[in-house]
């Protein structure tokens, strides 16, 4: 396989811009403006509603001209419809997220499984524009392989690389489809807070360059 | 019980601010301003996220003014954690909601009762700072009643009286606690558009004055 098709893409966490108040939506779209427009750009806002309301949410982050969004499940097929209407649109459905408190609802036994089991089961019954994936976070690499294992072709949103200790080669062997790809891993703090000096842009730079050529030489050497 | 204990406040949602773009945070302050400071607000924005995240969520938020926040429970305990914290504001887990689609997995059967059964639970164990409440939509009155039985004394943020159909009497008589309270009962959409014309003001008080004494009838002569 080759390494070219690696895409470097942006994840933009909304809590950061509603941080700033009155200034965040601007600067989300300034900061959309700035990345070139090939790259895929992810709004990390965990949304969620009852339909009526995911619909206003949809239509606002949408036409800020993010290629995908991450979205909160627990409300149902009906509150998700609003925004995989957008079929060019990606929506990640959060399924096991990388923070330790995911446990506590996300691994509850059901009959039809742990809870995220029956989340990844229910992705794939909704998927019908087939713009649907799924966020499992790299620190749960067991849970990792159990959602790919459900899901043998949905793209996985990957966070928890980096500052949050997910295992980077556990990540690819459990996470790669068939054909070597469908995981879009993100590494956040480790890249934006690689430095608070005055060469931040280097060093941001090179956390991202690593990560890639680190995912490359696992890829390439990997025995899935 | 006397009626003079009931309160009106405002429930604002998220979802219609954000769809106005730059102008929705400055429009959210506005609106707070209008709002008389003995009358409760809550800011209905269902939000989520992993500890570092919501701690910006909730600050944000709670920068604003607002008595009270909507959370979504699915990343469990440390993600609700940087939100109660604000000891002094409620914050209402999402526990059955009012759309039809909340069944999809809000009910499914988990080892210890349905799934938001077991959420009503989790929010008496996580109430470290008694600040939790729990959102149980008027829609499904049953699922109401489990709820009270699982937290007699929490507070209850109830929405679906209205446009949605949920039966104001049965949420009265299964949802208000030992002393005759602790519901939090929200009509949206009956309220904002009683009226499209110029009289949109007096429609909307008539509607939420005409709720308020209904909810006072059947507190009154209610056997519950």
């Amino acid at each position: 396989m080759a390494t070219s098709d690696l895409v470097i893409g942006y994840k933009l966490n909304f809590a950061f811009y509603e941080a700033l108040g009155n200034e965040g939506w601007e600067t989300i779209k300034e900061t959309i403006k700035l990345i070139p427009e090939e790259l895929l750009t992810i709004a990390d806002a965990k949304r969620c509603d009852v339909p009526n309301s995911a619909d206003l949410y949809a239509k606002a982050i949408f036409a800020l001209g993010f290629d995908g969004l991450t979205v909160n499940p627990y409300l149902g097929q009906d509150s998700i419809e609003p925004f995989i209407r957008y079929s060019e649109k990606g929506i990640f459905l959060l399924c096991r997220t990388s923070n330790p408190g995911g446990k506590d609802v996300q691994e509850l036994e059901t009959t039809e499984g742990r809870l995220f089991e029956v989340i990844a089961r229910k992705a794939g019954e909704w998927n019908k524009y087939g713009n649907i994936g799924l966020v499992a976070g790299a620190t749960h690499p067991e849970e990792l392989k159990a959602i790919r294992k459900i899901q043998p072709e949905m793209t996985l949103l990957v966070p928890g690389i980096g500052v949050q200790g997910g295992d980077l080669e556990l990540t690819l062997r459990y996470g790669l489809n068939a054909e070597g790809d469908g995981l879009i891993i993100t590494s956040s703090r480790q890249v934006i807070y690689a430095s608070r000096e005055k060469d931040f842009a280097l060093k941001a730079h090179q956390a991202a360059a690593s990560l890639r050529e680190n995912i490359n030489a696992i890829r390439l050497t990997g025995d899935r």
